[in-house]
């Protein structure tokens, strides 16, 4: 059904179509869509014209392109990312009270830590992340706490590499991730002093679901000078917090 | 392209697939999925095969379905609903530390309010309004001041009714909900005593662009017995501070 004649499904091609809207890219024409997604000029148009119709993009009054509002309730009201995203929030407020400086909830998705909220005091320091942005599991205090904590298959997929560097200080060295992962492991609690960006540290705790299994990443995002066991006691004390609100039995 | 016999196309089945996904409703088996879409059995399962494979919807150990966090991610990235709600939340935050009740953002979509956020501290009182949920616009405090400072066209249609009751006190004359409207732009604010639970009073006031346009409605519920004045007082100033944080204007 609806497959083109070079064999990618609608929903291969509805990826490719969404997937040419970023954060920094919200409006496109649908000719620069269409080329971005290595569609067909006369399938994209149609093919956008359809996504229009539904509801599921926007066309403005200049007959550019964004996301719609239909496809984010649809894709929002019923997801993993809200059940989890409004358990965590009461938490998460006020450990970001407290220390006043970036909270964040990530999952591990495909390889990477994808964000599913963030908060951030007005005058909180630097931090690249972005709700519903990415980073790599190697580079963030979310990711090792993520992979630390991840199935042995995909620790061993990404200690095969590469592992980029992200900044000056990312551990591209799979023997010295292994060791960082171990001690991630030994702790309870991930700290990555300059791994994202030179002027902070993330520090993060996992999250766990009732049967014990690490399902998401509660973390911080500090100036580098800024001491971390604080933060490491509120984020512990949220995580608990999180795991109750979860239905995690207690302890 | 891709459409199917009766005519609908792909983008009408993949909505008629994730509407079938509610706040209640986050898991389903494909034969549920494709009854509620009211598609033809193989035509479903072959649909939601390729949703599953290109990560839109994702299948459990159990072989259930649930909305992907492939699609929150794609549909939220670049959405407005996510930059309106970064705009907004520091302001939302400090309404919320100040005042203790649920502290909502809304927009007018296809002639509804559609929530795109909601905050509450643990001991808020009730509150019906869910995250990416939505409440007819003559009913909620939101979608007065949508409704109030909205198209002509808009009005006149909601105007002309249904007008449903959501409680005892929701508004159902259209003569009214005319004068309501009159007093929502005169005063600048909405308040919504008891119109969509009796137990409590919402109140609103308009969020606008650049342009002067109100974009979005932002918004408490209180307590019923609680006054309305000091919410009205922190929502006005918040309202500006996110109209600022948009880049309007200031005054």
């Amino acid at each position: 059904m609806a497959n083109s004649p070079t064999g990618d499904s609608v929903a291969d091609r509805l990826i490719r179509v969404l997937a040419t809207f970023t954060p920094t890219r919200t409006v496109q024409t649908a000719s620069e869509i269409g080329r971005r997604a290595q569609l067909p000029r006369s399938t994209a148009h149609r093919f956008i014209g359809e996504l229009v119709t539904a509801g599921l993009l926007e066309r403005d009054e200049d007959k550019r392109i964004r996301v719609g509002m239909r496809l984010w309730e649809l894709a929002t009201r019923s997801s993993q990312a809200l059940r989890l995203r409004q358990a965590a929030m009461p938490s998460m407020e006020r450990v970001q009270q407290r220390i006043r400086e970036h909270t964040q909830l990530a999952i591990e998705e495909q390889g990477t830590a994808l964000f599913l909220e963030r908060l951030s005091a007005p005058d909180s320091g630097a931090n690249v992340t972005r709700v519903a942005g990415r980073l790599p599991l190697h580079a963030s205090s979310s990711g090792l706490v993520l992979l630390a904590f991840g199935d042995r298959d995909l620790q061993e997929s990404i200690l095969a590499g590469p592992l980029p560097a992200v900044s000056a200080e990312t551990i591209t060295d799979p023997a010295v991730l292994r060791r960082k992962l171990a001690e991630v492991r030994q702790l309870g609690h991930a700290v990555a002093p300059g791994y994202v960006e030179g002027v902070s540290t993330g520090v993060a705790v996992p999250i766990r679901d009732e049967t014990g299994t690490v399902i998401a990443a509660l973390s911080m995002v500090l100036r580098r000078e800024m001491p971390v066991g604080d933060a490491l006691v509120e984020l512990h004390r949220a995580a608990k917090e999180i795991e109750t609100a979860l239905g995690a039995p207690r302890g």
